[in-house]
């Protein structure tokens, strides 16, 4: 870390007790309702991390989100469910005036040698440098303190038809250059916008329900991207009902898998 | 439900308090170690539906299989996090003499009408009638309970070589034709063999350590289902230092897709 930077001052926690940890929320990364989902499920994860029982790094990671955070401060509260040799369990509950906001689960876990191969295979994309940056798309502020270029399916413009296609593609970049790891990484599996705007061709009330990622890259590879652009790439499989769900990658510029991570989605229309 | 039958055996539940039931395992059930990772997500989910407080249908449940269920009796202990208009949110843990085993969040929903679309498509497969059913796979009990006809990829012979693609395909039903309902969907999720045994051509300790599956399926869509084969479909994205990540689907003889799932497994080697 070098300066004082709006993804750290998010994430930033100060220790209550043994179980418990306190933060704030910040303007900056508001969403439509309450701040960007991927900036508490950063904060839960970097909770975890901070937490002197910790063993490992982060392997899975759920977030719930069961009400809109209010603007000001929150607490944090973290236990071990389960602690193995290799790997260890958490339960953690985001409040504020005792009412649960949101909660998580999360695996960490003690990397260690074995057979290797990545079978998927990143979407074709240009280099960033080729791709026009995003201006702010308008609607949430938090968009701001990232560059984002898109590859494939742009936040459609008013006048756009709904796509057949649920697909986005885009580079993106903490706009501060603030190294990638895993909080950020966390944060970065929430990128997009709901998928349901590009197959509706406009904004429609939405928000994620619950978010699970999973880490494939281990600390020597976060170490490797540094502050380079991630290339991210999402889908949704079935809407229905009012609900949806989104798959998603995130790879690094050189081929390389960081985290699979898939939601589900409510939606009104 | 008409007869007697090893799956409700296996997720029926006693009352013990308010946040409080308990199962046991059965030996037909038996995995490698401790009981088939679907069914104890059966049980878990069978645990909300069958609480007084549930409001809705399973809409999203991670599990997380934090060490093995010995054989016996289990408590599940389940609490409601949050409970909104249309939705409520779960926090449930399996354990045995005070040991957590197992843990799960789970988000239950309203449904209601709204715009809807699939756009993801089934894997091609011939009807399940013109598709052999596999033998027993001698390596774990549970798989006699399920007819499982296998499409593409299935679990490697003795002398199979390594095979470059980590895909299954297979048509799956009750082998008693008991009706598909959300536990029996939340057991079929975890109904694949690790992806790492067709990529290294053999048997490889693994075990799934969490697992993640969103339901689309609808009650009206699942009485359509019945007894009927479903067709379950599995790849995995990467395999790094000791795990890999899978993504799978379950869809309906005439393309209805019924659950989206995920998984993170542990493996050795």
């Amino acid at each position: 870390m070098t300066e004082k930077h709006p993804f750290d001052d998010a994430i930033r926690l100060e220790t209550i007790d043994a179980s418990t940890m306190r933060g704030r929320t910040h303007p900056e990364w508001g969403n439509m309702v309450g701040p960007f989902g991927g900036i508490t499920a950063a904060a839960m994860l970097h909770a975890i991390e901070s937490h002197p029982d910790r063993i490992g790094e982060p392997l899975a990671l759920t977030v719930n989100y069961a009400a809109p955070i209010a603007d000001g401060d929150f607490d944090i509260s973290l236990r071990t469910t389960r602690t193995n040799r290799t790997n260890q369990h958490w339960f953690v509950e985001l409040s504020q005036g005792g009412d649960v906001k949101t909660t998580a689960t999360a695996v960490f876990a003690v990397r260690r040698e074995s057979w290797a191969d990545t079978e998927s295979r990143p979407p074709s994309a240009p280099p960033p440098e080729q791709v026009t940056a995003s201006g702010p798309d308008g609607i949430v502020v938090w968009t701001l303190l990232y560059d984002m270029r898109f590859v494939e399916g742009p936040i459609p413009a008013e006048d756009d038809q709904p796509s057949p296609s649920s697909t986005t593609t885009l580079w993106v970049r903490d706009r501060a250059q603030r190294p990638v790891d895993y909080p950020a990484l966390a944060a970065l599996s929430d990128i997009f916008y709901p998928r349901v705007f590009l197959r509706r061709g406009g904004v429609v009330p939405s928000g994620t329900i619950s978010l699970t990622t999973y880490f494939h890259a281990d600390q020597h590879q976060l170490n490797g991207v540094g502050n380079d652009f991630v290339l991210c790439t999402a889908h949704a499989n079935r809407f229905i009902r009012g609900y949806f769900d989104q798959s998603a990658q995130v790879w690094t510029r050189d081929g390389g898998l960081l985290a699979t991570t898939h939601q589900v989605v409510y939606f009104k229309g």
